[in-house]
C-alpha cells in the first residue's frame, strides 16, 4: 500500500504544475531548488504560458508533457487545483504534492473543497502529499530531489522527518545542518488530506536509508492506528516525536474523577508511551536526540563511564547521569590499573574518570581506549575543557579517530569551547555526537536506554477473558429504559462482578434466614445495612451495623435491628437488609476509565480516596491494554510503594490488580459506548491483598448505548 | 569588611611574584594577560633571577618594589607560599591572589599548610583569594584587570561570576563572549581559605558595576551565614546558583522518615529558595537565565504575549509559557484593532499573535510597537522563522530598535535561524537577548517573574512565642539520665505541648473519679487505654475503648473493664489507665526536624501517615524558619489542596499550622542537640481543622544534650 509513495518520493520524473519565471514566487524557488540540488530525473515545468523557465522548456499543459511523469508537484492557485488533479489524471501521474495552500485551513468552504480534493485522489488511484505543505525531500544520491522551498539546501543523513508546520519544516531545514543532521526523507504533509504521519512511518518501516524517525505533530490524525504502527516501527528504529498544542487541552468538562483528570494532552502522551515513541517537549531537545541516534549504536547496558580533564565539569555530568537513574560504571580493576599506568598520579582513576587539566591529547586517546574496552562499561561521555596549549578540534579529532575503532559503543564529546568550534565541526565528518554542556550528554544517554529498554522488551499481548456479556447487556438496557446514563453503584458492581473484577460480594435479604444464609456465603466479616423508604438516615436509627463476625451476631444484629425498628414505629418502610462483605485495608487505588474524544477510551490507575485530586498520582494509558501496559501503569505511580507493601502490611496481589485493569479494558472495548467508569476506591484487602472495587459508578453514552442494544432489545437475532 | 577586598578587586598596582619568562607557564600567562588587557594600574613582575619579564623590570623579591603595591598574584611553588606571604606583610600589602596549588586539596600535610597560610592572613590583616584558583577579573574602565590565566580575555558586562572550580571559570571565559555575556568581575576563589563566596556576594550588594551574580558551588562554607546575606542581597539584585555535587549526597542512614527523606542535596536547596536565590541545574540554564537578566528589566507582571510569523512555533511557545504557570496575556481590543489595520486579514491578532509568513520587517516593527504599548502585556516573545526574502540580522536590528524605545518591559527574541546569526550578533551591541528555540524564552521569562515575586515578597520574621522551656529542659534531663536518647512518646507529646504545640490531650488515672475527672477535663470523646505491666496485648483483653462519649459511658466503661479484668484475674499487673483525647479526621500530615550534617537543622512539612515515603510530598526549609517559609512550606505541596479543605472536609487552620511549624522551628533553636523530631501524624481535626500531633517522637545527641544541660544538673545558675 504505502509502496505507492513511491511516485512521490522516489520520482523518476516531476512535473511543477505553476512553474513560473517570477522572482520569489513558490513556482520559481521549487524549479530552483529541483536544479540546484540536481535532480536526477527529468524535471517538467508546466505553466499556461510556455517559454523557457529556470532553463527548461515549460509545457502549457501536463497532458503536453512528452515522457512519463511520477510526481506532479503543484503550486496554482487553489481554484485550479482540481482541474488539475483531473489533468493529472489523464496524464496517467500517480503521486502528488500540493503545496497550494487555501483549503481547509481557511474554513467551512476550503474544506470542501479539500473533501472534493481527496474523493479525486482516491478515485483515481494516486497518493497525494498536502496540500497546504512546504514540499517533499529526499537526499538519497540516486534520487536527488529537493522539492521543497525553504531556504536552505537539505544535507544528507539518516533522518526521515515528518512535519505538520510547514513554515517549521523551512526553520527546521536551516538549523539541521549547524548540528551536523542531514535528512534522508523529508515530507511537510500539511493538511494531511491523505498521506499523513502514519503513511510517513509506514513507508520508511524497512527503508535502510531511514535510520531514525522525527514527528513535528499537532494532533495525531487516527491514534489506534499510529499506535498499531509506530509499536511495531520502533522495535526497528527510534521515533521521536514533538507533539505540540499540550496547553491548549485545557479543562475537560467530564464529571468523573477520570474525566477531571484526563486531558486531551494525557491522552497523547500515554499514546505515544504506548507506542514505544520517544516524546520531546521542544525542538531543542528532539534535534539533540537526534544527533545522538545520528551517531551512536543503541547501547547494551545503562552504566556510563565519564572521562573529563576537569573536576567540576566532571562532577556536574555524574550528577546528571544519576538524576535520569543511570548507572556510574564501575570501572574494572584492570582499567584502573592501566589508566595508573600513564596518567599523573594527581589524576582519578575511578569514575568519572579525571585526567586533570595537564592532560594531552594522547592521554584522551589513551584513556578513551582503555576505558571504551572495559566490560563493565556501556556508554562514554568525554569532557573537554580548553587549557592553554591544546586545540578542541584536535582533540575532537583524536577522540573520533579512537571511537572508530570501537563502533559498538555510545561515545559523546562535551567540548565546554567556543562556539567556532561546533561550526567547525559541522563542515567535517564526525562519528560521534558533540555537546556543549554535559547535561546535554547525560540527556542523550538517557534516550538510548530508553530506546535499549523499549526494544528489548517483548511485545504486549491483549488478553482476552471469558466473560459474562449478556448480564452487562441487560444491566445496561435496564438502565437506558428508565431514562438513566448513570448505572446505579449496585448495578455497576454488578456490571464488574459480570466481567469478574473483583467487586465487593453484596446481597439483599428480607428475613433472618435470608440474612443468615447471606452473611455465611458472602463470609465473615460482613457489614448489614437497612434499606427503607422511609428512613434516609441509616445511621441514626441504628441501620448501619459494621464488622459483624459470625452467624450468630449476625442474627442477633438483625433481631435487634427489627426490634428498635419496631419500638421506633418504622418497620413499615423497610425493603430488607443488604449485607455486604467487609473489606479491611487502608490502602485506597482507584481505577477508571475516561473517553478522550480523540483518542477514545483511556485507562486511569492509581493512588484513589479522598486523595486523587489533591496527589494526582495517577496514570493513563489508552484502551485496549496489553499485559505490559498493565504492568507498566501499576508500576509508574508513586503508590507502587504501597502496593509493595510498606511498613509491613500485606504486599498487594500485583498480578489479580493487573487482570482487573485488563478485564476493565475488554470491558470497554465490548461496550464502546461506556463513557466513564470509576472505581473508587478499589481498596487493597489488608487480609489477602486483593484490589477489591468497593464503589462503582458507570455512566454511558445514552443515544449510542441505545443504538448499539437496540436489535437486542426488539429480540433480533443480530446482535452478538 | 568586605571593603578590604578592594585591595585585590580594585588595586592601583600589582605585583606578579612567580612571573616568569617561560612561555606556557602561569606566571608567563598572568603576565600576558595582565598586559594584553592594558591593566590600568603598575604592574611589578617579581622573580629571584630578576631580569625583563613581558618588557618589565623584575624585581629579585617583593620588598625591593620602589612603589605601593596592593594586590600580590602569588603563582610561585607551594613550599615558598608562606614566606612570600610574610614579605608581602613586610611591604605592607593587603590583598592576596594566591593561584599556587598543593594544599587543602592535596591531603593532610596541604590543609595544614593552608591552615598556617590562612593564620598568616588573618594576623597581617590581609584578605585572600584561592590558593588553588584560577584568578581574578575586574573588567571596569578604570581598572582593566585580568589576573586569570584563561585563555581568552574576558568581555565587559554586568555579572560578578564566583567559581569553586578553577577550571570550570576557565571554561566559562570562554564560552560567556559567544552568548554575548559579559563579566564586571569574576572570582574564581579556589579552596576559599579566606575568601569565599558569601564574601563575594557581600562585595558586590550594592557595586553598581554588578548587577547579576553568578555563583558555581560545590559546597556552602557557613550556610546561616549565606542565608543571612543572600536573602537580603536578593532583594537588590539576582543571584543565580549552579550547585554541583547533588547525586553525591547519597543516602542518608538517619533513622526518622524526616532524616530518611531529607538528603544533603534538599538541604541546599531549601537554603537557596530561602535565600531568594534562583538554582540552575545545569550550566546551559544558568547562561541562558543570565543572558535573559542581562539584557531585561524585571517585569510588572507574569503576562506574555507572543508575536511571530508561524504557526507551529507560536503553539509550542504558549505551551512552555502555561507550563511555567505564567499567563498569556489578554491583547485589549484597541491593540488588536490597531494590529488589524495593517496585518492581512489571514493573520491572527489574538495571543499567540500570528503575523504569517509574509511578514515584512515593517510588521515585525508596527506589531512589536502595539504590543508593547498594551497594558495587559508584562513581558513579550518575539518568534522569527526564515522565509525567502528577509535576512535574520535585519529583522533582530528593526526589533532591537523598537525595544530601545521601551526600556521597562522585557522582551525576548526566539530566531529559528542558522548559527551564524548567533555568531554576528555576538559581535554586536544587543539590548536584549535572542534564543534559538522558544522554550528557552519562556525560561528566561519564567526566571524574570520568580526574580519579580521574591522582590515584591516583604521580608519574612522570626516570631518569638513564650514557651515553657523549663519544662523541656527537665524531661531531656530525665531522659539522658536514664541513658535514653530517644524520648518516649508521652515524653515526647509532653515537650510539644510545652511549646505551645497542640498535641492530642491525655493523662493517667487509676481510679474511677480520676477517670471521670480527666474525662471531663479533656472532653469528648475520648480513648481509654489501659496500661499494665502483665498485659502486653490490650485489646485482646478488652483494654482500649474509643469513642467515649460522656462522662456517665465512660464510667460505665471503666467499670466494665475492672470487672472484665477481675474475671480474668489481670487486675493485679493493672497500673492506670489513659485517658485519651479521641481526634477524628482522615488528613494525616507529617512534620518535624532533621538535621543535616552541614546545614543543621532542617524543619519537614508533608502529607503523613503511610503516604510519606511512598509519596514523598513533602518539603524541607532550614531552621529557624520566618513566618513566610512556613507560609510557603505549607502551600508548596500537594497536600495543600486536601487541607483546603477538598470534598467538603473542613478546611485546615493554616495558621495554626504554621504557628506549629514555627514553635518547632523555636524548640530546635532553644534546643540545639535535638536530632531528630518527627510528629507523624499530625492530625487534622475534621471538627475543627485544627493540626493536631497525634503521635511524636524526638530524638537528642545525647553528648551534646550533656553538655548543654551539664550546669543546670549541677544546680548552678549559668544555664539560664
Amino acid at each position: 500500500m504505502v509502496k505507492e509513495l513511491d511516485s512521490i518520493m522516489k520520482p523518476k520524473s516531476i512535473a511543477v504544475i505553476g512553474a513560473s519565471t517570477k522572482e520569489h514566487t513558490i513556482g520559481s524557488d521549487i524549479m530552483k531548488r529541483l536544479q540546484e540540488y540536481k535532480f536526477a530525473g527529468k524535471i517538467y515545468p508546466v505553466n499556461p504560458k510556455g517559454g523557457i523557465i529556470e532553463g527548461l522548456q515549460a509545457y502549457t499543459n501536463v497532458l503536453e508533457i512528452p515522457g512519463d511523469v511520477d510526481l506532479a508537484i503543484i503550486v496554482v492557485n487553489a481554484k485550479f487545483v482540481l482541474d488539475t488533479i483531473d489533468q493529472c489524471n489523464e496524464k496517467g501521474i500517480k503521486g502528488l504534492c500540493i503545496i497550494t495552500a487555501g483549503f481547509k485551513e481557511t474554513g467551512a468552504e476550503g474544506a470542501a473543497a479539500e473533501k472534493a480534493l481527496l474523493e479525486k485522489v482516491r478515485a483515481y488511484g494516486m497518493r497525494c502529499v498536502g496540500p497546504n505543505c512546504l514540499g517533499v525531500v529526499n537526499t538519497d544520491p540516486a534520487i536527488r530531489m529537493d522539492g521543497c522551498f525553504a531556504e536552505s539546501l537539505p544535507e544528507r543523513g539518516n533522518i526521515g522527518f515528518v512535519s505538520q508546520s510547514g513554515a517549521l519544516g523551512g526553520g527546521i531545514l536551516n538549523i539541521l545542518k549547524d548540528l551536523n543532521l542531514g535528512f534522508a526523507q523529508f515530507i511537510s504533509i500539511g493538511n494531511q488530506a491523505d498521506v499523513n504521519a502514519e503513511t510517513a512511518i509506514e513507508y520508511w518501516e524497512d527503508d535502510k536509508d531511514v535510520e531514525q524517525i522525527l514527528l513535528y505533530m499537532e494532533s495525531i490524525q487516527n491514534p489506534a492506528n499510529f499506535r498499531k504502527l509506530a509499536s511495531r516501527i520502533t522495535k526497528k528504529k527510534p521515533i521521536l516525536a514533538l507533539k505540540a498544542g499540550r496547553s491548549a487541552a485545557g479543562a475537560s468538562a467530564a464529571s468523573s474523577h477520570t474525566g477531571s483528570l484526563a486531558g486531551a494532552d494525557k491522552a497523547a502522551n500515554a499514546l505515544l508511551q504506548q507506542s514505544g515513541v520517544i516524546r520531546e517537549y521542544s525542538l531543542k531537545n528532539l534535534f539533540a536526540t537526534a544527533k545522538v541516534f545520528a551517531n551512536c549504536p543503541i547501547p547494551k547496558g545503562d552504566r556510563v563511564a565519564i572521562i573529563t580533564n576537569s573536576g567540576g565539569p566532571g562532577i556536574m555530568a555524574t550528577d546528571a547521569v544519576c538524576e535520569y537513574g543511570m548507572q556510574m560504571a564501575k570501572i574494572s580493576d584492570a582499567t584502573k590499573e592501566k589508566l595508573r599506568s600513564f596518567l599523573p598520579s594527581a589524576a582519578s582513576v575511578k569514575n568519572p574518570i579525571d585526567m586533570i587539566a595537564s592532560a594531552p591529547i594522547e592521554h584522551y586517546k589513551q584513556t578513551l581506549e582503555t576505558v571504551i574496552a572495559d566490560e563493565n562499561v556501556d556508554m562514554i561521555m568525554v569532557i573537554y575543557l580548553p587549557f592553554l596549549g591544546l586545540k578542541d578540534i584536535d582533540v575532537a579529532r583524536a577522540v573520533m579517530e579512537i571511537k572508530a575503532q570501537y563502533p559498538q559503543k555510545p561515545v559523546v564529546g562535551v567540548f565546554m569551547t567556543k562556539n567556532e568550534f561546533f561550526t567547525k565541526l559541522s563542515d567535517m565528518e564526525v562519528n560521534m555526537p558533540f555537546f556543549m554542556y554535559a547535561e546535554e550528554a547525560a540527556d542523550g544517554f538517557n534516550r538510548l536506554n530508553q530506546q535499549r529498554l523499549w526494544m528489548e522488551q517483548p511485545e504486549g499481548k491483549i488478553p482476552c477473558y471469558d466473560v459474562d456479556r449478556e448480564t452487562v447487556k441487560q444491566i445496561i438496557k435496564k438502565s437506558i429504559a428508565e431514562g438513566r446514563d448513570q448505572l446505579t453503584t449496585l448495578e455497576s458492581i454488578d456490571v464488574l462482578q459480570a466481567y469478574g473484577i473483583r467487586a465487593c460480594k453484596y446481597g439483599l435479604a428480607t428475613n433472618e434466614e435470608e440474612v443468615a444464609q447471606l452473611g455465611n456465603s458472602i463470609g465473615y466479616p460482613v457489614v448489614m445495612k437497612m434499606t427503607s423508604k422511609t428512613t434516609s438516615h441509616k445511621t441514626d436509627v441504628g441501620g448501619v451495623r459494621i464488622n459483624i463476625q459470625s452467624e450468630e451476631q449476625l442474627r442477633a444484629e438483625y433481631r435487634d435491628l427489627i426490634e428498635k425498628l419496631t419500638e421506633k414505629g418504622l418497620l413499615e418502610g423497610l425493603e430488607g437488609v443488604i449485607i455486604q462483605e467487609m473489606v479491611k485495608g487502608n490502602r485506597e487505588m482507584v481505577c477508571g476509565i475516561a473517553t478522550d474524544p480523540q483518542y477514545g477510551p483511556m485507562m486511569m490507575f492509581g493512588l484513589g480516596g479522598v486523595f486523587v485530586e489533591a496527589l494526582k498520582d495517577v496514570t493513563f494509558r489508552i484502551a485496549p491494554l496489553t499485559d505490559l501496559d498493565a504492568k507498566s501503569m501499576i508500576k509508574s505511580v508513586k503508590a507502587y510503594k504501597l502496593l509493595q507493601g510498606a511498613r509491613g502490611t500485606t504486599p498487594a496481589q500485583m498480578e489479580q490488580i493487573e487482570e482487573t485493569l485488563l478485564r476493565l479494558s475488554q470491558l470497554v472495548n465490548d461496550f464502546k459506548f461506556i463513557d466513564e467508569l470509576d472505581i473508587n476506591p478499589l481498596l487493597i484487602s489488608e487480609k489477602t491483598g486483593e484490589g477489591i472495587a468497593v464503589d462503582g459508578r458507570i455512566k454511558v453514552r445514552m443515544e449510542e448505548a441505545k443504538q448499539a442494544l437496540e436489535c437486542a432489545c426488539a429480540g433480533c437475532t443480530c446482535c452478538g
